[in-house]
């Protein structure tokens, strides 16, 4: 087993989504190794039920165990949900989820207190994202609206214009019609970074303001190097390797590069 | 065992779009009784690999054998496409697949012998119904594509309006503009029965005269009956029961009904 700092950091996703939280995690953190599973064959978990998904994300870590890792990071915000607590209570190794650090960064650049969270119905229906916030900043209000459109668009690569653009005009309209004065909108979902320009001009277009999104990569990455360097396991340098594996190689070359922002090198498919 | 005609049929389908074939077998075959499996755990399969679509059949087929079945029914299309073959060598029952019966009913109905075809992503890549028709009327032109927004937006009920119209408009524009004189679209997929209203107005709109529209789940149905009478297998009456199994029953209760026409009863979850 090689020193801790140069264990690998394991994510895993339902699908390609996840490649957005590596991506800012490369960025945060080049020196890092990095093993991703995205859980292409049994994708999109965002309809399913907790029982179901917290099945399915035990399997994606044991598998991600067998890589030595020394930090697990759950990209997908519906295991999150479902999974969090059972991961932390089963796993040998610490384990990072999505809602917290979104729901951190949410709360930090609100002024009104009033926030916004759109997300999967699974991560919709657990409220862990308006726990979460609340349990930050008990003065908060939190307003959550399921978006189940949103991740076949943005796979289907349905980024911009008139259908798109409807549809965030439906969900977006449900969200601040709930709740006045949101002025940050937590994207509680992988796949959402993708539609950021669009929310944005949408959100504008409902409100006349300018509205804060918040896109929880980012937070992760950052939680990730708080979290290693306390433990005196961060490795520093720009080397840092990144190994892909996914259930189901279906679209992979078509759609991760878009989610990673480079080029994917070689994607193993595994049967887990 | 029972006598071969009091056996059940057994019908799988990724999820519940399948319950459009049950409820045109049940009107079919009153006196059927039918065992259902939908995986909703693992659904959609239209956007996955063959491979994975293939192990998937085949586990759910052997589950539906469990209950000592007589006929098997592949209501999904994508499956019927990427399994059929290897399910009717290695099931020791008689296999009926959604494409064949689809075909038939299209090169029946059609005149102009130019036939259009909707359907997931793995079913219109598979060029199945394509083969199918052209093994039928060799002089047949196919245009084939694939719609990978109707099943999302059939699962959220979006059936009418502004988005479904849009989403159909880029399909079905694309679909008229790839061949002319289609007077015949299959819906090639479980879930398309629902947004049948739309898209023959949407097709009207695009062309200036009335499409015929072939749902195969009719068409299977009475493939059933024919396959089953040649056997002398076939159950009289009009009290065929139906017992339903899903992967993961999360919203089965809200969606199963409006594609099953009637009231589900107690739907029974499996691992498998």
């Amino acid at each position: 087993m090689p020193e801790p700092a140069d264990r690998a950091i394991g994510v895993f996703d339902s699908g390609v989504g996840g490649l957005t939280v590596v991506r800012a995690l490369r960025r945060e953190l080049p020196g890092e190794h990095i093993v991703y599973l995205g859980d292409t064959a049994r994708v999109p978990y965002g309809s399913k039920s907790p029982a179901t998904v917290l099945r399915y994300s035990l399997q994606n870590a044991r598998f991600l165990l067998g890589y030595g890792i020394k930090q697990l990071v759950i990209a997908c915000n519906t295991a999150s949900a479902a999974a969090l607590p059972d991961l932390e209570r089963e796993l040998p190794v610490p384990v990072l989820g999505a809602v917290l650090p979104g729901a951190a960064e949410a709360v930090a650049a609100s002024r009104t207190g009033r926030i916004g969270v759109i997300g999967t119905l699974g991560t919709i229906r657990s409220s862990s994202y308006r726990r979460a916030i609340t349990a930050l900043r008990p003065d908060a209000q939190v307003a959550a609206v399921a978006c189940p459109l949103f991740v076949p668009l943005a796979e289907e690569g349905w980024i911009a214009g008139d259908v798109p653009r409807q549809v965030a005009l439906r969900y977006l309209g449900e969200l601040f019609a709930a709740l006045d004065d949101i002025d940050t909108v937590v994207l509680g979902c992988t796949h959402y970074p993708l539609l950021q320009p669009l929310l944005q001009e949408v959100a504008r277009a409902l409100t006349g303001r300018e509205v804060r999104l918040v896109d929880s990569a980012g937070a992760m990455a950052r939680a990730t190097r708080v979290a290693l360097r306390g433990r005196a396991a961060l490795r520093t340098g720009s080397d840092g390797t990144l190994r892909c594996f996914v259930t189901d190689a279906a679209r992979i070359d078509e759609v991760g590069p878009q989610f990673l922002g480079e080029p994917l090198g070689v994607v193993e498919q595994v049967d887990i």
